[in-house]
């Protein structure tokens, strides 16, 4: 349930929690991609990583509480499609959470500043640190991959029995889990700002060394996770949900 | 303790539930095996297994919330022994488990489709990613191993202190548990539909050199379950809980 | 809190309690040093470890919630030292705790049985699977380390502001940190029953090319528990708790 | 929200609390670099650091619950700034904790003790045992590090709708997400007295070959705190919280 909040208090709430949720998440990938960083030479890093973006989910939905804790517009989408959003408020949500993304990559980057430049001898790739990167890549069957692991983060959403703010902490766990479950053939972006705004602060920022941000993939991304939502939040619609 | 539902709401809610499970369950196995996902390379993959399961119990059961989240027919037989889901309920619970787990095992493989058709050249063996397959195969031991997987599981959700919907939270630890404790010799099934609905599914679907679904082992994940959760059952009419 | 009981019960739910906490306790590590078991080649074989005992914990102390979760005979002390258990009680406890831990340790051997038999040719030492084992066996100092840890898990139980059931998730968490952080120099027992009812069971189980069951080293594991309990009591009796 | 306690009652709740988070940090440190501990040979350790510091400020902070579990000068500088804790207590806190964080690595030194001693053959470096030492010392970009780092555990605190007891697992989730997404560059300390009071046991304690205590880098883990914990504190003051 969202309370009643002016267009710029949604801007304001989800500009912070979702600079904070790429704070975390751009955050652990440079920590474990990065040479020279405390826990260099680690052989197991995945835990690593899908312990960063759940954290970065509940820390970012818990700071963006007042606004209903989306920070990813396939929420914003869904639950507009679920009515339980004004469609009205729905542009708000969106600019907060594309600018607060590339704010929070942009924070990260900061953070692990001396180990973007010290790599500039060593050339490991980055743009994986900022924007989602399959390793096998063809759109059509990425887009199959994120329209399924999102639409299981909203059927949860919607149908699952937990009330905010208990709530924050089941969506970290299936967070979580999706990572360690579905995130192998594209990275799991799930979340159309985690990836666009990421991706805008790779082009921007001076980061030696740097290759392309691969625009041409960046509309799998933003479309899957949306279509994804959508088929959830019809699921909803049709299917009653516990209470 | 289990709504008033009808026998087509109950198959609703349990196939929606364990087809969430098996997405889950065997996505996390299909990230961890299969050559170039996002975490190949990873050497302790064990960690992963363990949270990719424990969150597919999570959001499964939330999800199927309505019916009780059972999402495993071994609980729906404890639960029935131990009087608190009526028999004449068990057929459509069964029904509703079997088909998700068929089902999601499905999606698992959607999603993972480009690592399994990449996997044609690799020859990776990929019956394990859908059933289990024990390392050492010697049916009446690898039944007391998922006898007294079971046992415990049943056990705990008899005997514990937890009211649903936090019980969701709480069994899921106590799968990960399992995974972490007792999952090694067999890769523990403690549930009939997590094994014969991917068993099914692999044999059925198309995926580039597969091997045998090893029909022959499948009873034992069926029965060692149905026993475990017998005899828990038992133990729970004899000893008083917690109440 | 405990509630009124009869002896017999409090050996009961003890008994199960502690039971389920060393069959979670010995799984783990057996799954983790057998060869053959399906997380065979996992290189960071520790999160496994202390995940697999805080499970036990939670899964053993929820289903002994009705005697009030002990299952560890520290803790027993350190209440009634407290003044938080009936000192009557206190033999009865001790008595399903020691019989629990037996019996747990050796429905743990029947799960991995298939494991421990193959493992004849391999020759793997067993002991460290059922009993703690420090890597430097020095008495007086491996004694310092088991009193310190279990001085902080009592200190946490009588200072924490968590009730029951909500106490045996904190604690949980506890057993975790501890396994992590203090472990390292003993393989951390904490808990008299958890050492010497499976070294019981191990000298007495027909293990294949078993070795020493090392008795001389086990009255460090009882010691040092003892006295860190009785420590923690004895601070909380001079500074006031959260109520 | 603090309760009415005298300085003294300050002092000495900050500084069991305290104590308990660095037994558990500097202690879970020890058992990953140092040799001969039970986890020796683990090849992905990290995740064991961010549980030990995670579970450290799960207990600390519990067990200092009478006195609001801040065991960190920078949280209470912060809720002071916020108005949320009163001036005039500011001392006995900073007492309590720096005294606290000595003592407590000092225990965990005990804890080790065989190890340390075992080490001197080995001479693996000991101070980032005790203190924080970033693989690229820059201060001013270490300072930026700890400084964001800081900033947002404390935005956190003080923007998110958790209140004290299930406020100290909400902090736990975030330190550990700190530890795992930020804790790259410097080792996060996010804390003054974590890493002053044990830089100053290392230097006091008889550790056999020991190097220097780093004296040059210790201001950078005191600074760069209190700059985040400040400006988290101010961007409370102009942005409404979620009560």
């Amino acid at each position: 349930m969202t309370p009643v909040l002016s267009g710029g208090e949604i801007i304001l709430w989800e500009f912070l929690g979702t600079a904070v949720l790429l704070l975390f998440g751009v955050g652990v990938v440079a920590n474990v991609i990065l040479p020279r960083s405390t826990q260099d030479g680690d052989t197991a890093p995945w835990v690593l990583i899908v312990i960063g973006w759940g954290v970065g989910v509940f820390a970012g939905a818990s700071i963006a509480n007042p606004s209903g804790g989306h920070i990813n517009p396939a929420v914003t989408l869904g639950l507009a499609i679920a009515g339980q959003t004004p469609w009205a408020n729905v542009p708000f949500y969106l600019i907060g959470q594309f600018l607060g993304a590339f704010v929070g990559a942009s924070l990260a980057w900061l953070v692990y500043k001396l180990q973007f430049d010290h790599n500039r001898e060593q050339n490991t790739e980055t743009v994986g640190i900022f924007a989602t990167n399959p390793p096998i890549k063809k759109p059509v069957w990425n887009l199959v991959s994120e329209t399924i692991a999102t639409f299981v983060l909203l059927l949860f959403l919607l149908q699952a029995p937990y009330d905010s703010p208990a709530n924050y902490a089941a969506v970290t766990a299936l967070v979580v889990g999706i990572g360690a479950a579905l995130g192998g053939p594209t990275g799991y972006a799930i979340n159309p700002a985690r990836d666009l705004g990421p991706r805008a602060a790779y082009a921007v920022l001076p980061i030696p060394g740097k290759g392309s941000a691969q625009w041409g993939y960046a509309w799998v991304p933003i479309l899957g996770p949306f279509i994804g939502a959508a088929l959830a939040a019809l699921v909803n619609l049709v299917v009653p949900a516990y209470s």
